[in-house]
């Protein structure tokens, strides 16, 4: 893929950005909820309040224990288990579906980053709905990772195509732009390879890393 | 100051590390809000568990608004009445106090960031109490900052010491380190220039940026 100059520091001020803006969003959900709790004046709306609050710290909670794995640094192996559960948390209230098949039962640093990024992506591309379908296996030869977004309306955008490929970002959210990024420059450290494929009905991502990736 | 080969993405890597605990560290606040709030059986009690809570919810959004100025991308220029705001935050519930005095109407990206950065780094000088005193005045010529930890007790630690000059992390805790680190990147890429003085009751950072840094 091509590749372009792109400075070091806009990825970690993108990326601080992004995390930043999606944590603020859920301060949102909790100051409502505590407005909520403040005027409920029956014990009944208090307990919908508080439960609504309970909701909204989960998933802030969710989003920064996701942001951690995927753009924070990694551990030498990570479980598969824990892997499952970050990706099933970005599908909750998600009108589409995930279809885990990972066969390996624990991933190495960069491919465990990189498929917990991909499919965030996926599920970006299925804002219609659909399915995001994953699957990774790890051997002697290293780690195959395939991540599919299913359905007749899965769009990649064009911001999120650039930054797979390493490239600045034109125009668009650099929001989007800089996860996609993070993703090409994890596998260009790691010696991996990236493919995309975008085709009638499916974007599918393929990440391979050598051995210790 | 010395500079040895880091990995470029061990930065961004550090300060998502450091972020993500931050903002972590305040769930715990949040969470005991609501565990009280449940019990709370009398209209008193609840009064005080909902102030509890929005204290809580107040602090982590000044961390959150904090951590998007100090480590995300900056705008042309800041206003100094934001960098007080920001800065007098981190003093909130502080054994030390901040001493303000900018003459400088606005900063350019990388003295805003960099003074920014630098006042955490003096607050945690001063664990045990004393005052971080705070100038900045900008010219034809650029900008120079001057923030002080002044107390007896002030302290740099090494790995605040090692980031500071562009050095690895060596031991000690990664979320100091990488904080410095950053403002020594910050000084290279803008060509500025940074000073760091330890001496008796006072530890000194003196930032200097051409104009537009």
């Amino acid at each position: 893929m091509a590749s372009a100059v792109r400075p070091p520091e806009e990825l970690t001020e993108r990326l601080i950005d992004r995390l930043c803006h999606d944590i603020a969003g859920s301060f949102q959900a909790l100051a409502s909820g505590l407005d909520l709790l403040s005027e409920a004046d029956s014990p009944r709306m208090r307990e919908e309040a508080l439960a609504l609050l309970a909701d909204a710290l989960a998933a802030q909670m969710a989003k920064v224990g996701y942001a951690r794995r995927a753009f924070g640094s990694a551990p030498q192996a990570t479980p598969s288990g824990d892997l499952e559960a970050l990706a099933r948390g970005l599908f909750a209230g998600n009108r589409a579906r995930l279809d885990w098949t990972v066969a390996a039962t624990s991933l190495g640093p960069a491919a465990a980053r990189g498929l917990l990024n991909l499919v965030q992506i996926a599920a970006e591309c299925l804002a219609m709905g659909g399915v995001a379908a994953v699957a990774a296996r790890r051997d002697e030869a290293g780690t195959a990772i395939v991540v599919e977004a299913l359905s007749p309306r899965a769009v990649l955008r064009a911001e999120t195509r650039a930054g797979l490929a390493g490239e600045v970002l034109g125009g668009g959210l650099a929001g989007l732009w800089v996860q996609a990024a993070l993703v090409s420059e994890l596998v260009r450290r790691a010696g991996g390879e990236l493919a995309v494929q975008e085709g009638e009905g499916a974007v599918i991502f393929r990440l391979n890393f050598p051995p210790g990736g």
